[in-house]
């Protein structure tokens, strides 16, 4: 386990209102480090839309969702906010002395003061392979990510899927492996084209043995998996030899581990006040689409306004014998000097 | 009286949360009529600060009151909103059908379901000449806009200020009036250094007579303003003869008639709620640094938000048969449809 890292707040989420909490943290002079249990900073948007145009952030007339993330990272760079990515929080308790202990999948160990939930709708992780029973050789011989590739060479594997992950795997273990098949619903691929063609040619110089259909079962020898059906479009039959099995169906959101943090829930969403935008434990906050409010709508803007509003009532909540007071960074020389921009004479 | 105008949204203020309240009901395919006491569209950002940096609109890292103003006319352009500038609504009253009777100063008559008050500090006028019962000559003798520039032709003007307005002014009339003094209260002017220096050249040739100092009394002959008296820095008097007084002051908010208009109101801002937004008038919203609610900050960002949920309560409200559904831009070939963008097949 990593050292306990002591601090004033933890936002759970760097989505783009994970990401605008530090940002209005940072105006408080709030630090804060931030956790996702995606690789990347970016959350739904980055995960679903990098590329596809919003047009409802307010004077963005049209971003796209990596733009959106861009931009955000620009306007929060003078906070130096913290980011732990790849890693889920499993637990968050509340310690005699008030503060948070916040624990993460990765073994990180926080102690903060407030927490932020801006999860969104939940811990994007992997669609598991749609066979029953086939979990119990999760991490053995069924894999939904690729830590170590050495560990796989010289197999029978198989690779699941039609996006870039699955082309990418592919092109990359083809000529490593003992013999390497690819299976997908269809014969249309959603990784980029290059990447695509060039599968193509290794399948033409038989190299990847594509097969089109459903996964369908799997056989066990020595209480090893050692084999995988696959029913084609035209409902035939047919096996494929598997060591090892890389399933990349996607990403799905689940609330997970949240629900059980004692947190007043309603319909898998956290609810709050609309005042400090608090949960029913007071020091958590929740904003953006995973909180539930009258009038409620899961809108980027709305999170942004709520993020706002909750580092407020933070700031009071962190120093109640302190009068925080609204200034504007048109015109605060003290909020120049926290941007770094501008005269700060 | 021009004809009245029925329509289902009125929006009194074109600043930042009132052309946000545009796009939002547009989304709904709600169309907005949008009344301003300014003759320009922006708001406090346009007459206070349209050169001055703003960091804190989520996701623009940095931009100017002009910048913010252009941007989100940019975005609600799809939705043909139509402004009604430079005239204050007077009065706005519940008819016996439910709509909303609302006048404005420029004897504008509209018919609405529905009105947003998005009045920032409330409506802007002119500062007044600092001098005590000179307001009986208001519209006779002192004016704070020029609406017909022949009718001062000949007389003895003074014009006070320093900034464009009052430079702008000085150098139009320099040539056609019998005397033109113009009086700042020191010798800095804030209009654009060209204008600055042509004033100066018309001051060598004789042609403005300038007084730096303040004002300090005024004489009546017959009934009619007559003279001035300006106090210099180094406190001699002098006066100057005065038929006709242009002030350029500047321009100070006021919530002016909005007191009147029957809603509840504390400290100066009208109370809702926050789910709607909703003052206590059902159809009437405010949105926006107008309004109050537990945890108000006066910030754009948390306008944009009340007018997004302001815009769903007024489409409930409008059509209570329906169920409104919220879409994202991102994916929503109906939404796409309303902003004429991308692929509406």
């Amino acid at each position: 386990m990593s050292s306990s890292i002591e601090t004033d707040a933890v936002i759970i989420g760097a989505g783009p209102v994970g990401l605008f909490q530090v940002f209005e943290l940072g105006l408080l002079e709030i630090k804060a480090h931030v956790i996702d249990a995606l690789p990347i900073i970016g959350g739904q948007c980055m995960e679903l839309y990098p590329d596809k145009p919003i047009y409802d952030i307010p004077a963005l007339p049209v971003c796209t969702g990596k733009e959106l993330t861009d931009n955000l990272l620009k306007q929060i760079e003078p906070f130096g906010a913290q980011f732990h990515l790849g890693q889920e929080v499993s637990m968050v308790t509340q310690r005699p002395d008030g503060r948070f202990d916040i624990h993460t999948s990765a073994d990180q160990h926080f102690i903060s003061k407030t927490v932020f939930i801006a999860a969104g709708v939940g811990a994007f992780q992997p669609r598991l392979v749609p066979l029953d029973d086939i979990d119990r050789f999760d991490g053995t011989q069924v894999f939904y990510r690729v830590k170590d590739p050495e560990q796989f060479v010289g197999k029978n594997m198989v690779i699941c899927g039609g996006g870039d992950s699955a082309v990418d795997w592919a092109l990359y273990f083809a000529d490593k492996v003992s013999q390497l098949t690819l299976i997908h619903r269809r014969d249309d691929f959603k990784a980029a084209p290059k990447s695509v063609s060039k599968m193509r040619e290794l399948c033409d110089a038989g190299k990847i043995n594509l097969k089109i259909g459903q996964l369908s079962g799997f056989e066990v020898h020595d209480g090893k998996l050692s084999e995988l059906f696959v029913t084609g479009i035209d409902g035939a039959k047919s096996s494929v030899p598997c060591d090892v099995m890389l399933a990349f169906f996607g990403l799905s959101p689940k609330l997970g581990p949240i629900a059980d943090w004692g947190l007043d829930i309603d319909r898998k969403q956290i609810t709050v006040d609309t005042e400090k935008f608090q949960t029913s434990t007071p020091g958590i906050f929740a904003v953006g689409d995973i909180n539930l409010y009258p009038g409620k709508k899961k809108l980027i803007l709305s999170g942004f306004h709520e993020a706002a509003l909750a580092a407020f009532a933070a700031a009071a909540y962190l120093s109640p014998e302190k009068t925080i007071q609204l200034q504007y960074t048109t015109t605060s020389t003290k909020l120049h000097k926290v941007l770094g921009v501008g005269n700060t004479e």
